[in-house]
């Protein structure tokens, strides 16, 4: 992949012959996950941190970064589409300048997202911060945990990532409850959460942040759950409150396994971290090793239909 | 339920009338799991630690109890069906008085054990231990993981827990590739697994203990298996050799999830439990909730078909 030359030249470089279609990437990892390309894309390395590399960028790949500051970069840029890695937008309206097409990464973090809100479900019924806890002082401690067998599962957020937990939850003997902004057929609306929480031992959260979201899990929410449920959130900090949170995990009447907080990053000595109840993870719901070929499959995808005048999918947002 | 009354009493009571079935249980929540039975049910307490209650008992559930020792117990007892708690059967027969016929728990441990090996699969890929580890030092460290998405899963045993197993992972994204004792249609054998291991990340055990089984997982079995691949084993500890799981630990070629050691439990400030790729559960499969209910249906169909004098079910042994 060509390394992109220092900015004086770029300006003055006189490209050889038209290129059809020009894409910049944030690293050299996605380069060699896209494997072999048609002769006609030109690659360029930009990971926004610098001004862009040329004016004129039919497919710019956006960092995984978070927070949406590096999309001012491509104010004065002409694109033809700018395609984040994130399947969250919040905030991109706000940063993104005048001009530009931007489709999200739905396809890409479902899989790796459902999975770690399995995997801190999991981890948290069958005992795992225990048992990992125990051998830190060298011994195992046998005790009896709730299986996930057999619980009323409420999945909160009916996207691709509510319906990636659902698939996975499927094997597992659970009674599932869809809820999502909006009530449909078999999915329950956010206005019935008060007459369903009572019966949920489990909540899942994957809904994204929006005004309707926002502070959704707040301490109405947690005390119409019976004792001992446990709250998964894979989706935004924000959706929770975080002093109710706290309230309910420090009583030990509820349980929590947390992807995403707010703030987020937890401070260092931050109160949730020592309660035995809480189980944080650092926002790795997509930092995983499905992630580059699930990105790769979606920029090859895009790349085919700019070259081929398709209308790209994914979008989310013009500006 | 009635209290076992003291040794010498049980022998000069007289029953007002006969019971169709004398069934004891090793405590009180299975009799309250079991609800209402047929009038002509007698329940008597019997944990097999005090000599039995009765020298004529048509019931005898054990009690779950690790080991054989109180299995002796029955010398001298009339039974019609001694019902365990317990999967897996070795060194029953070397502690079974004659003359009695002895049920397995098959269709109890199988979703809480297949639970638990996708939650130490699932933690062990996506950083949990980790993560409760940082937590430990108050703060939060992301990194990245390999997902269980991808990965070519190799299943070691195809009975219940097996299947099982598969079943939950099925929803992954994951290649499976089935191993048995005995090759049959869509199972490899056992002596395929020198050509298979080298292409599998994931290896889950659960076969049953025997002599083909001691020892299976042995240098030459973690040897043929790629840098970084994970074992988690849910079977027997002695399935596998410890002193190989150590030295392949040691240096942190491969990873490891052990609901089941030999010796065990491990013992106190053993290597194994301060390794960080090393992920100990204290034989915890069956000890969720999940048990009990699945105990409970499991008893009550055998009642039912000694009272109507079927066949019972999950007959492994007579001895």
């Amino acid at each position: 992949m060509p390394v992109r030359p220092p900015r004086d030249e770029v300006v003055k470089v006189e490209r050889p012959e038209p290129t059809r279609l020009r894409v910049t990437l944030p690293g050299v990892e996605l380069a060699g996950a896209l494997g072999d390309l048609p002769g006609k894309v030109e690659l360029l390395r930009w990971d926004m941190a610098d001004p862009a590399p040329h004016h004129d960028i039919d497919l710019v790949v956006a960092p995984y970064l978070p927070g949406n500051a590096h999309l001012r970069r491509l104010d004065g840029v002409r694109t033809r589409l700018v395609q984040a890695q994130y399947l969250g937008y919040d905030g991109v309206a706000e940063a993104l300048p005048p001009g530009h097409v931007y489709a999200n990464a739905r396809g890409v973090h479902e899989t790796s997202t459902a999975e770690l809100a399995l995997a801190l479900l999991l981890a948290a019924q069958r005992g795992i911060p225990d048992f990992v806890r125990a051998a830190g002082v060298r011994r195992s401690e046998p005790a009896w945990y709730p299986s996930l067998a057999d619980r009323r599962v409420l999945v909160l957020g009916q996207g691709g990532v509510g319906r990636a937990i659902e698939a996975r939850l499927a094997p597992f003997e659970v009674d599932v409850v869809r809820v999502a902004r909006t009530a449909r057929e078999g999915v329950h609306g956010i206005a019935e959460l008060p007459r369903l929480l009572p019966s949920c031992e489990v909540v899942i959260v994957g809904v994204p942040l929006t005004a309707e979201t926002e502070q959704l899990v707040d301490a109405g929410f947690l005390a119409a759950l019976p004792d001992g449920a446990i709250i998964v959130n894979v989706a935004r900090g924000r959706v929770a409150d975080t002093a109710a949170i706290a309230g309910e995990a420090r009583t030990g009447r509820l349980r929590f396994a947390l992807d995403v907080t707010d703030p987020e990053p937890l401070p260092v000595g931050h109160e949730l971290f020592r309660l035995p109840n809480v189980l944080i993870s650092p926002h790795a719901g997509g930092m995983s090793s499905a992630m580059l070929p699930r990105v790769a499959r979606l920029v090859r995808r895009q790349i085919e239909l700019l070259m081929t005048g398709g209308e790209p999918v994914n979008v989310v947002l013009r500006s």
